[in-house]
Formats: structure tokens, sequence, C-alpha cells
């Protein structure tokens, strides 16, 4: 196959997949409209996202990832009495409150559209993008810098006092709304890019 | 200038900008080694770097990073007492906990070059590498995933117990180490890499 088959049949089992993941509830609503738009066209398809989502998470060994478990995750802003309830599941290792900006992954036909993607997402504040990969797949993934990642426990026992708590809640929350800005206004931009484009190569 | 140029004249200035900034000791020891492996190819010059660090931040207020002043900021492993002691200076904003790890941004010659840099970085452990910019300039940021980002207190007080603050140090000094393995993974993958271009190339 060539590049172009190539992306054309990942773009292809990609959509397939994310179809799939619509109807099994599987794919955060709020980044749904971005999506909808790099699939639009022609050049570009998503591959993953996440709107972004504050989470109380386990780590019953140090940098065990795989490990981890989820005590609570939340893809909205939260109240600091729903970090309480969640922590009481809490039994063995580290305990971490992590507040994530959105993320969503892009593949696109050729090095140039790649770039073209990244200084739109760098110019609506997701100063963390950047490229994955180029060569065979070019993957372009598009985040932002703000987060928050606290370990706030151990074995089962919060060590953070309610004003303390609700200090990281009010970070968490005020991270989310930023990411949900940022969001929209990658929405606007990006269907002046992609159609802009369209435009030029018809 | 065409491209070539381009990249000469830039690497000559890097170069000079980094022999000051080492003579005014504003370079960080630890990331040396990598620097002038890199900076001794033809195909690549460093920009910038960083080791790794952990740092106590005031921020008066949020998302002004601008106004972000360092309370304590340190190129190695800390002791708990260290960060009592800094956070004395703190007086009005969000008092933050960082551990970051190493970041060393890195211009290159093609894209293909880019390419090969970023996989050696992912395979070395710093996943969260990626291409900034392609086009006349084109930078690979080298960093990893594992940070710390812990807003710890609020307008000179800080709201962590010394059982909590000595679970964050423990963590951030971690967090560290792992930077430290890494590094030196990557400077002895690197160093194959670099040559076996150089042989390939004459």
């Amino acid at each position: 196959m060539n590049i172009e088959q190539d992306f054309l049949e990942g773009k292809k089992s990609a959509l397939a997949k994310l179809q799939k993941a619509q109807k099994e509830k599987k794919v955060d609503e709020g980044v749904l409209p971005i999506l909808f738009i790099i699939n639009e066209s022609d050049d570009y398809y998503t591959t993953s996202s996440c709107y972004g989502r504050i989470v109380l998470l386990e780590i019953p060994n140090i940098g065990d990832k795989k490990a981890a478990k989820f005590l609570g995750k939340w893809h909205r802003i939260i109240d600091v009495d729903e970090l309480f309830v969640a922590a009481r599941k809490a039994k063995r290792g580290l305990i971490w409150l992590l507040s994530q900006s959105p993320i969503i992954h892009v593949t696109t036909k050729t090095n140039e559209l790649a770039d073209r993607l990244l200084k739109t997402a760098i110019a609506c504040g997701f100063k963390n993008s950047g490229i994955k990969s180029l060569g065979n797949k070019i993957v372009v993934e598009i985040c932002s810098t703000e987060r928050l990642d606290a370990p706030v426990g151990k074995d089962g026992v919060l060590f953070c006092n309610k004003q303390h708590l609700e200090l990281l809640t009010d970070i968490s929350n005020e991270i989310l709304k930023k990411s949900t800005q940022k969001l929209k206004k990658f929405e606007k931009n990006l269907g002046k890019v992609l159609s802009t484009h369209k435009t030029t190569n018809n």
C-alpha cells in the first residue's frame, strides 16, 4: 500500500471505531463537535480524545500505572464532598488527585498539514501540543499545559484537611473551565482553517 | 538565506549563547553531557534545557504565571525541612509545589532527523516528547510524563501537615531520581544514534 491508501484505510478504521464507541457512550460528548469538524476534512482523522477530567486515583506501587484504580472520575466540575465519598473506596497505595486538560490525537496526510494543525492548536492555548510521529503515520497530539497532579493520601487515608481539599477542588474545577474555553476557541478556529484549506484545494 | 544557511547561523548563535550561559553558571551541569553530544553532530543543536527540578512557587493570582515567584528551587533531591523554610517567604496567593522532569529543545536540519531524535527520546522513557514546529525551523521538545503539580497552601499559610509534606517530598525526589536514570539512558543511546548517523553519511 502507498501512503495515500494507508491514510484512507486508517481513516475508515478509525471512524468505524469512533462510531462504535459513540454508540456505547464511551466518547466524551463535549469533544464530539471538534471530532466531527476534523473528521469531515479529507486531510485529517482523529484516533482518540478526552474532553478533560478530574480523577481520584489509587496507585498501589509508585510508578505502577497499570495497577492504578479509579476511585472517582468526572468530566465536569465537582464538589469537594464527592472527593471525600470517592476516597472511602481507597485501600492500599498512594491516592492522587488529577485534573487533566483535553487531549486529542489526529492523524494527518502530510507534514505540512500536521504543522498547520499544530500551529492552530498552539494559537488557541493548547501549548503542550506536538507532533508525536512523522514518517508513515503522522500524528499530532493536541493538549494543554494546565494540570494538577497532587498526591493527597496513602493506604486508605486522606492526608488533606477540608480546607486543603476545597482548595484542590477549586483549582481542579478552574482547570476544567479553562479547558472548555480553549476547546470552544479551537472549534471556532479549526472550522476556519479547515474550510479555508478545502476551498483552496478545490 | 536558504534553510541550510539558516540552520548554520542558528547553530552558531545558539552555541554562543550556551557558552555564555555556561560561564555564568546558568546551565544545569547534569544535562551538559547530553548537550555536548547533540551539539557535536552537524545535524542538530540545542536551544534550551533543564535538568529537572523541584520548585516551591508562589502565584499571586490564578493563571498569572508572569507574576509567579520562586520561594525555593532545587536541581537535586531535597529534605522536607527545606520546604518549610522556603515556605516562610510566602505572602500572598497560591503556593504550589512542582517536581518537573528534564526538558531539552533541539533544532534539527530535516524532518527525518527530527523523527529519529523523537523516536530515540520516546524509547528512553521521555514519552511526553514531541515536535513543536516544522517548516523553516524544526524543533523537537524532549520531556517526560512524570510530574507533581500540587497546590500546598495560600496567602502565606501551608495547608499541609508534616506527614503530607513528607509524602510530597518523597514523591518529588522519586521523580527527580527517575529523570536522572532516563537522562543516562538517553545519553547512552543518543551517542549510538548520532555516531551511527555520522558514519553512514561520511
